[in-house]
C-alpha cells in the first residue's frame, strides 16, 4: 500500500517518495491482472462486464501515474506503455458506453411522453425496451426504436472489438508489460527517495488552470440557454465548446489518481467527488445529445420520429447545461472551503 | 385623479374611498375614448398598434376595476359590462401576440443556428425574415418558412377579425357604454364613502393564495426538468401544468390594478413588474411552444423541418421553465422584504 501521512494537510507531514508511487504501480498492476483471470473465467454478463470495468479501472490508473510522475520513471519505457494503455481503456470502454447512452435516451424519452420507467421496468441490456416503447407515444417510440436500433448495433460490435482485442496480439504485449509491473517497476534512478508532491501538485495545477479558462459565470446563471446554442447549426460538430469541460474532466481524473498514490485511495474527497460526477454528467448528455442529432440525419425517418429527436436533443443538451450548473456549484464550494 | 394618500404603507393614512373608484373608471374609459379616435383617424401601421394596445390598456384595467370592486358598483351593470369588455380585449390582443410569437420564435431559431440576429436586423412585421432565413441551416430556415407562414395566416386573420369587430354592433355598444362610464359611473348606494381597501387587499389575498398551490419549491431549483415532461405526451394539450401560472399571472395584474386605483399609477413596485414580465414570459413561452409543436404536426413536412421544430419546442419549454424559476427568485425578494 501507498504511504500514508498522518495528516495530507499537515506541510510537516513525510514526504511521499518514489517508493510509494512504485508500491501504487505494482498494486494496480495485481489489480489488472486479477480482473483479465476474472475475465478469461468467464462467467455471466455482469461478471465479464465488471472484470471488463476492473481492467479500464487499474489501465487508467497506471496510465495517470506515468503520465503525472513521468520524471520518476524510465522515459522511454513509460512513453511507450502509456499509449497502448489508453489504447486498451478506451477500446474497452466503448460497449458499456453505448449501453449507458441508450438507457440514458430512452429514459428521457419516457420522461418527455410523461411516462415514468418504474426501476423495475428500466430498460436493461436485455430485451425490456421493447415492451417499455409500448407505453410512449408514436414518434417518441419510433425514435426509441431508431435508438435502440442504432445503438444497439454499435454495442454489438464494441463486444466484437472487445473480444478481438482481449485475444489480440497487441494486448497481450500490455498484458505482458503489466505482468513484468507487478513485480518490478522501471523508476529513473534516484526516484526512489524523490518527493512526489510536487509533481502531484503540478497535476492539480493543470487542473486549477484549466477550470480558469471555463464560462464558470456564465454557466453559473440557471437558465443560461448557452449549451442549445448551435444546436441547430449546419456545422456537423456544432458543440466545441463543450472541448473544454472534456479536457478538466480528464485532468480532474489525473487529480484524483495522483491523490490515490499520496493518501491511498481510501481518502476521498466528496466535493471532488461531486464535481467529477457532474463532468461525467456533462460527457454522457454531450454524447447523447450527438446521438440524437444522428440518428436525426437516419435517411427516410418519419416526421414524428424526427420532431421526437430534436426534443430528445434539446433536452440532453439542457442536461449538458445543468451538469455545468452543478459542476460551477461543487468547484465552487471546493475553492472557498480549501484554506 | 386617485387620491393618493402621503405613504401607502402607513395604515392611519386616509382611507381610499368608492369617490377615488368613480376617478380611476372615468379616466380610463377617457383614455379608451381617446384611443378610439386616434384609431379611427388612421395613420401608420406603428399608430394604429399603438391605439389598439392603448384601447386594450383601458379595457383590462375597467374590467379588472369591475371585478375587485364589484360589491361598491351596480351590480347588474358590472355583470353585463365585464364580459364585453374581456371579449374585447382578447379579440384585440390576437394580432400583436401572433406577431410577437412568430418573432420569438424566429429569434429563437437563430439562436439556436448560431447565428445571432443583430437589433437592426431583427425580423420585424414586414419581410425582412425572409432574408434572415437565408443565413440558417436547412431545417431551421424550413421550420422558419412554416412558421412564418402559419404564424403570418393566423395574425392576418386576426387583423380582419380586429377590424370587423371595431366597425361591428357590438364593439359599438361597449363603446357607447365606455362613453357614458366617462361622464357617469354607477356606484352602488352608499359606496361614495366606503373604503375601498379591504376589496383590494381580498384581491391580493387570491394572489397570495394561488401562488401558495404552485409548485414554487421545484421551480426554485435549477435545471429541474419539469417544463418538458409530457413534451413528447400523445395528449394534444399536453401541458396543463402550465395553467396555474397563467392564473397567477392573471390574478397578479388585478392585483397590480387595484394598486393602481388606491396609489395612482406612478406608485409602480418594481418587485411587482418583474413578477408579471416573468409571468408574461411564462405565457409567451408556453404559447410558443405549443405553436411549434403544432408546426410539426403539419403534413408532409421534411424530417429536417420537423428535427427543429422539435428542438424548438424543448427551447421554448425550458423557457418556460426559466421564467418559473425567475419569477420564483421575484416572488421570494418579495415576499421576504415586505414585513
Amino acid at each position: 500500500m501507498a504511504q500514508r501521512p498522518p495528516d495530507p494537510a499537515d506541510p510537516a507531514a513525510g514526504a511521499v517518495t518514489g517508493d510509494a508511487l512504485a508500491d501504487h504501480l505494482r498494486a494496480q498492476a495485481t489489480e489488472f491482472l486479477r480482473a483479465l483471470r476474472l475475465h478469461r473465467e468467464g462467467g455471466t454478463g455482469a461478471e465479464s462486464d465488471d472484470a471488463i470495468r476492473a481492467l479500464r479501472r487499474s489501465a487508467r490508473r497506471i496510465s495517470g501515474s506515468l503520465h503525472t510522475f513521468r520524471p520518476l520513471l524510465d522515459a522511454g519505457w513509460a512513453e511507450s506503455v502509456r499509449p497502448e494503455l489508453a489504447w486498451l481503456s478506451g477500446t474497452l470502454a466503448l460497449e458499456q458506453a453505448y449501453a449507458a447512452r441508450l438507457e440514458r435516451l430512452l429514459l428521457a424519452l419516457h420522461r418527455l411522453s410523461g411516462t415514468p420507467v418504474l426501476p423495475a421496468q428500466a430498460p436493461g441490456p436485455a430485451g425490456s425496451a421493447a415492451t417499455e416503447r409500448g407505453r410512449l407515444a408514436l414518434g417518441a417510440a419510433k425514435a426509441g426504436a431508431l435508438l435502440e436500433r442504432q445503438l444497439t448495433l454499435a454495442r454489438t460490435r464494441a463486444h466484437s472489438a472487445t473480444l478481438q482485442t482481449l485475444g489480440g496480439s497487441r494486448f497481450h504485449a500490455v498484458a505482458d508489460t503489466v505482468a513484468l509491473l507487478a513485480s518490478q517497476v522501471p523508476l529513473a534512478p534516484a526516484a526512489a527517495g524523490t518527493d512526489l508532491r510536487p509533481l502531484a501538485a503540478a497535476a492539480e495545477e493543470r487542473l486549477a488552470t484549466a477550470v480558469t479558462a471555463l464560462p464558470l459565470v456564465r454557466a453559473g446563471h440557471p437558465y443560461n440557454a448557452e449549451a442549445l446554442v448551435h444546436g441547430l447549426s449546419p456545422d456537423p460538430s456544432p458543440h466545441p465548446q463543450d472541448a473544454p469541460w472534456h479536457q478538466v474532466r480528464l485532468l480532474l481524473r489525473l487529480h484524483r489518481y495522483a491523490r490515490e498514490v499520496l493518501h491511498g485511495d481510501d481518502v476521498t474527497d466528496v466535493r471532488l467527488t461531486a464535481a467529477g460526477q457532474a463532468l461525467d454528467r456533462h460527457r454522457d448528455a454531450s454524447e447523447a445529445a450527438a446521438a440524437a442529432a444522428r440518428a436525426a440525419r437516419t435517411p427516410r425517418i418519419a416526421p414524428a420520429t424526427a420532431y421526437a429527436l430534436g426534443v430528445l436533443h434539446a433536452d440532453q443538451r439542457h442536461e449538458v447545461e445543468a451538469a455545468r450548473y452543478a459542476f460551477q456549484r461543487s468547484w465552487r464550494k471546493q475553492t472557498v472551503g480549501t484554506p
